[in-house]
């Protein structure tokens, strides 16, 4: 922290700060927030759209973009000149293709573990995670997502597991750390009619004196007490089903309702608080090659943007970083004569690949396929497509798909192939990429993000923007 | 010009460029050049990796990094914090996808055409390109290229044509225009024996008293007048193999050697030079997603940037410029077990694809085909695979596939899939994509980047950090 030390002591501190014309600002110097450099960061809002290929975040502003003339508010910050940015060498200690669970880690830890791991060597050698680290600093914490909230992500700020896959047990781990604010999906691992040791934590929680919102009113409605949100069995649905589903709209937060609301809760706090959001489902949106998942889910992580900078240019004293973990399938839109009316296209679906074809049945004809598509992408497939469809259906043991989030075996690649013809988007795999990513930084301790950083980096940064002495 | 007036004239001009200390130009600040902030740029090198997905500037890198221990020049000057960064929209007026034409056109005309058009509008408006506004400001003005120096990108700066294809109508061209330097590809667009109009334009340049290369020797011998080197019939050969082939050595410069030759050309005129510097090949081998095509030419593209900032560098009054025109195929390396020895592989590739293929005959036996592949990849494809391989050369009517490049229609995408499994290297097409891309600049004039540009914004940026006033 030589630097600012030398701007606290210095006479050139408030030269530094206040010497910049607001032409200077204009004029794309890189010189984004000068005014609050020096400045601690009070309060940390770590942002992660999880899986997010370099081609998400630029068909997300097009898509806003083209259907509501305005784009994303991630963009606008880049086009106001508002923010640092870098790009982010996502590796794992194991994989120049990371995992959500080594990626998350590197943020949390410091460290690059395995994939897999969350905060622990192959060895076994524990990292603490920094939001313990921030709790114990004195400040308020927690974390939102629309994945289980027990998901990689989230508990790469949160624990130490030599496997992700123990969501159950992380639920147990999160209920002894005492934190403030912990929501998104993950009901299945907090049940007692759904875990296998039938504790019941949601009661586990109550009696530590948590309020626990099953419901997005219940959520609204909390206040003082920590907050536990668990909003869906496994994953919240994706925004463009919620969007079309009353009863999902009633019962589900957006996450840009969740973040509203964490940070309501916190941040009052008098030392500040630390928390992550994160669009988890744009990974999975990702995996599946859906791009109305995948698109719709990232303007609803740009939404949660907005949130987490309109309080954060209130409050002058919170640094927002926002980043993804990795890339995943590398989708774009292909160049070809109809480019722009086939991406257009993509302004019409209502329901994403995971409605559909999970509305698809073995005893569905080709007809009815044909129809569903129709009305659910304004578009349709060829006969011979909705044969091809159906025949997934019919011997599942004969012709299936795999896929990370694919649990009953559903034909994502293929349908994706058949939007291709229609809708121009294609994509490399169904899997993460190794890619390096965006990262960008807003308010206090921005200025000390380099324009190229690894993962693990980002780790250090938030501990020195709000000089916490890494000492625990 | 508010902003350089204002820093001129103001008591802040002082200030702004002495009072940054060197502890705050570490810290990542984006503050990265601010002892150039206000000069003027004589010089300017615009550089384009042509066809660049986020992708294969990560890959390059990698693959750089793992072989020989240091990464690219490009990412070094992220790491070194010496490069002003945006992201660039790279939309033409008739797509979200560009073509290289209506990309360079954007830099070169200022004005965003229909793809195919070089900086001609619909409906015939002509927009003066960039290095004949350089040239009438009293500069000298040049291009080099691993494609024909008639080829879009290089003709984007020069010319105005309805149609990028008219390439014997662009050599014509570029005579009248009275330039200083162009050197690449495209004897069959100069050559007397290759024109349909029988023209020697070579003599034609010879007469108008340019210094004509044809070979790297004659390259390197030549100074003092006009140069104009064409080292290929249609593009010159892809680096890799370039690199295991003495003939192409002798015969062929690199783009570094000529870029180096270009700078070299044009140094020491008083009122400074401007130039592009084209990676022509990163697209091509994109479009026929050939990974270690694309990848050393990406490689290739790097040492030209280490000319070029080294140059700069030693100068102090040289903008430098690197972008790419658009992204193409958005490759990237796929998660998996195996992900890192897959991706590895690739560093014991002898030759392109393109090399291969073409040393396959309808009469290969599959243990040859599988032979060629083990010698030159250093591991080999199935026997099927082999079998699908010769069954495209069996009969071209039956099964092939097209491509921009692939004029022969050979099997570039079955091979690519077939190499997917033992490299890890993903693909969503054999075409341009729509993404967002990377653009960076260092020097004099690269404080007016701001972190989202529009591909027309450069255009304004070169003439603004030159203080040639836009009046022709």
């Amino acid at each position: 922290m030589n630097r600012r030390k030398f701007f606290r002591n210095g006479s050139l501190a408030a030269l530094g700060t206040t010497l910049i014309s607001p032409l200077e600002l204009s004029a794309g110097t890189g010189s984004f927030d000068v005014l609050s450099k020096g400045k601690k960061a009070k309060n940390i809002i770590f942002m992660v759209s999880d899986g997010m290929s370099s081609g998400t975040l630029n068909m997300a502003d097009l898509l806003k973009n083209r259907k509501l003339g305005q784009g994303t508010h991630w963009m606008q910050l880049y086009k106001d000149n508002r923010v640092a940015r870098a790009l982010m060498d996502t590796a794992s200690a194991s994989s120049i293709v990371t995992d959500s669970a080594a990626g998350s880690s590197s943020w949390g830890g410091g460290v690059r573990v395995p994939n897999g791991a969350l905060n622990m060597s192959a060895s076994g050698e524990k990292y603490l995670p920094i939001l313990q680290k921030f709790k114990r600093a004195g400040k308020k914490v927690g974390c939102v997502t629309t994945v289980p909230i027990t998901h990689a992500t989230p508990a790469g700020f949160c624990v130490n597991q030599a496997s992700r896959g123990e969501q159950s047990e992380i639920a147990e781990q999160y209920l002894e750390l005492g934190f403030d604010v912990m929501m998104g999906g993950g009901h299945k691992y907090f049940s007692a009619d759904r875990r296998k040791d039938k504790k019941d934590m949601y009661a586990s929680f109550q009696e530590k004196g948590w309020h626990v919102a099953r419901t997005r009113n219940e959520m609204l409605a909390a206040s003082g007490k920590p907050l536990l949100g668990v909003f869906g069995d496994d994953a919240l649905p994706f925004s463009i089903d919620r969007e079309n589903d009353a009863e999902l709209q009633k019962n589900t937060p957006t996450l840009a309702e969740m973040a509203q609301k964490a940070i309501d809760q916190m941040k009052n706090h008098p030392k500040g608080f630390v928390m992550q959001i994160e669009g988890g489902k744009v990974d999975w949106g990702a995996h599946a090659n859906d791009v109305a998942a995948l698109l719709y889910d990232q303007i609803a992580f740009d939404d949660a943007i907005k949130v987490a900078i309109d309080f954060a240019e209130k409050d002058k004293e919170t640094l927002v970083i926002i980043t993804t973990d990795h890339g995943n399938a590398n989708p774009g839109i292909i160049y070809g004569t109809s480019a722009n009316e086939n991406f257009d296209r993509i302004q019409r679906y209502t329901k994403t690949n995971e409605w559909i074809l999970n509305a698809i049945t073995p005893q569905s004809s080709t007809t009815q396929i044909r129809e569903l598509i129709a009305a659910t992408n304004g578009t349709t497939i060829s006969d011979d497509d909705a044969k091809e469809i159906i025949s997934y259906y019919q011997d599942l043991n004969k012709k299936s798909e795999d896929g990370l989030y694919n649990y009953k075996k559903l034909p994502f690649k293929a349908f994706a192939e058949m939007q291709k013809k229609t809708n121009s988007v294609g994509w490399i795999s169904m899997e993460h990429s190794g890619d390096y990513v965006e990262c960008c930084a807003f308010g206090p301790g921005a200025e000390l993000l380099k324009p190229f950083v690894k993962n693990t980096d980002l780790h250090y940064l938030m501990l020195q923007a709000a000089e916490v002495e890494n000492k625990f």
